[in-house]
């Protein structure tokens, strides 16, 4: 009998962690980072700062900040150094020495698993330093301190890190929940059109497939959003990030197991799109024109109405998102080049594992899943993409008269 | 007011994964490795194999087999190539190179998520793989075949993978439970003798811990363990590996957040002296001198009652295991001093993080915490371990004239 025995291990383990919305968080009087950092035991803790360049020019005197908010609370915390400057923006997670960087500051500065890592910054940032931190010492403890719309209310806020290889993004990384997430909201005002707009993507995502009743305010606040209204954004980011939270906590699997990833939404091409523009292209500006091909690839496959298809696509556009870019490609397109945004969806599967499984729109706030995508219609759905943004003028309602659903 | 809104996020994770013990795993009538890969749905699943070269050697005909294994069961599993060799042993861990030649054949291979890593090793092995496989992907699924006591009982059952860094053993790595463990027992038969006792540490360790009746089935089958007999050690793994694998699912904190690591017990001066001698010292036997180490000094301070010192000790050499090396020092010393094993308390302290906590012996089959060592008893305990060491014929009826309780 070659099976002898069989022991059936199950090890639950259950992630806290606070996602906190603040203004001026490195002020003297807010008492929100010393309150998330002080030790129980009264003890001083070690913080090792890491800042994103990006952040540290849009902000002179940032550092300088820091360094007093640290000297005011000296009884209870202790920054080791002065904050470690890396690169701000997606190339600092195709360079494996920043990695090194960080964790060479770890190990020199003796951070451990009750130690900190604070790290201030966008979304790239984040997820590199997150990478570092979370494979020293098997995890040491992560604030992340997110500065970007996309960052606040969706990259910053789940339990994933990653930096990319293999020219593939986010091909190394671990699942590794944060010891917390503080959202200054101070951080958005100074952001530059193309990021205060482009993180948007993620909310109009989330709302799609969540929660129609927040598209309807991204619809009436749009113009808002648009004109820069910092109260109109808080809130947007602050619903998006409470769907994206309640999704990872409820989903029965936030460490991606399955073949499952409604949160993906727009994704696969998203993510082989930013590859081809070499990162050009903001992640939120890829999602935005990822979510244009799958919503009019669903509405063309007849799928999706198509009253809620020219909704999504107005919305898109009014909040200045792109919903088509050059290297979405032509009709001649072959899946099997990898030059082609068609072969985002094998590398998708690939990164997911198992069965291809792409999230499609079927009402607003409602999604189903499908197995396999027509590369006929999708080039299709290209061609309606770049004849609409050749044309903005025609607007959304050409689809019924151009391309009835089949 | 600077803190708006408090979002408390709770992320409950379950990983479940069997440990199967079993005989022949790669022979053609074996079903337990098909079982474990084979398809839900069907499909031939892509599985990668990494192999010891120590394994390798010991096994001349295991890579044809294994070979021969996955052609027989084609239409449920391809090897996407000849099994992948990396060096045995501890070295592996320590050169960030062979990290990488196992990620790049997971690329090249197309390994994703719900593809496999079948490691086929000793611990060292395992745990570089583990850390491999665990990033790509941020974690493609890997089955764990342990070839050593130490791996089948321990290191292999559990969910943590490393490799060493910055001269500190297992700095870098992840939590990352394995997709399955299949402990074939044919590989122990193989093993030198250095390696087929020195696994028995753990087992003494965690009997010591947990379960004080398994000490006494230790004790009555150590003549049975020192003579090869392979039934005997089967139960000694067996029951080793399951009272580790109850512990890490019922311990409340599987990935190490808090403080206490009780099955840590012994591994402050044992991870030192692995270090210290550059690996020439096995793992087991390390943890051999640690346990030996931590309980006289227990036994001295009194938590420990001789008779129960006694035993431990008598079984530890009854196992032909060592309780010195040259390297434990002499009473000059200095805990500052890095080539000091005394070092090793702050570097087991700074790698958990917060609070030193060190499990200490009551009685067999129970510890206790403390969360200060006393250098002077420790040089002292020392010295008494040297002693023991130099005239081994005395045995361990000398504690009590010589050392009397303090």
């Amino acid at each position: 009998m070659p099976l002898t025995r069989v022991i059936e291990q199950t090890v639950p383990v259950t992630f806290r962690y606070a996602v906190q919305f603040t203004h001026g968080l490195f002020g003297p009087e807010n008492g929100v980072l010393r309150d998330t950092l002080a030790g129980k035991g009264g003890e001083s803790v070690k913080v090792l700062c890491v800042l994103d360049a990006g952040v540290g020019e849009a902000f002179p005197d940032l550092a300088r900040q820091i360094g007093a908010y640290f000297a005011r609370h000296a009884d209870a915390m202790q920054l080791v150094a002065p904050p470690l400057v890396v690169p701000g923006g997606e190339r600092v997670k195709g360079d494996t020495r920043h990695v090194g960087q960080v964790q060479d500051a770890i190990h020199a500065h003796g951070i451990d698993r009750h130690s900190y890592v604070i790290v201030v910054g966008g979304g790239a940032v984040i997820d590199m330093v997150g990478f570092a931190a979370g494979t020293a010492h098997r995890g040491v403890r992560l604030v992340r301190v997110p500065t970007t719309v996309l960052a606040q209310n969706d990259s910053g806020v789940g339990v994933k890190n990653s930096v990319n290889a293999y020219g593939k993004k986010n091909w190394l990384g671990t699942f590794a929940p944060p010891y917390a997430v503080l959202n200054d909201l101070d951080f958005l005002a100074a952001l530059e059109e193309r990021d205060w707009l482009s993180g948007l993507a993620e909310a109009v995502k989330v709302a799609l497939l969540k929660d129609a009743s927040f598209f309807t305010w991204l619809e009436e606040n749009a113009p808002a959003l648009v004109a820069r209204d910092l109260e109109a954004m808080e809130y947007a980011v602050y619903r998006c990030a409470e769907l994206h939270l309640a999704h990872i906590a409820g989903s029965g699997d936030p460490f991606e197991m399955g073949s499952s990833r409604p949160l993906d939404f727009g994704h696969w091409a998203a993510h082989k799109l930013e590859s081809l523009t070499s990162y050009a292209l903001r992640h939120g500006e890829a999602v935005a024109v990822g979510l244009a091909l799958d919503c009019t690839y669903a509405a063309l496959k007849g799928m999706l109405p198509e009253a809620d298809w020219r909704r999504v696509l107005d919305l898109l556009l009014a909040l200045r998102l792109p919903v088509y870019v050059p290297e979405l490609g032509t009709s001649a397109q072959d899946p099997a080049d990898p030059s082609s945004v068609l072969s985002g969806l094998n590398e998708f599967r690939e990164h997911l594992g198992g069965r291809l499984t792409i999230p499609l729109l079927t009402h607003i706030g409602r999604a189903t899943e499908v197995h396999e995508m027509d590369f006929g219609l999708l080039r299709r759905t290209v061609g309606l993409l770049q004849d609409l943004h050749t044309h903005p003028t025609r607007g959304t309602s050409w689809l019924s008269t151009k391309a009835p659903a089949c």
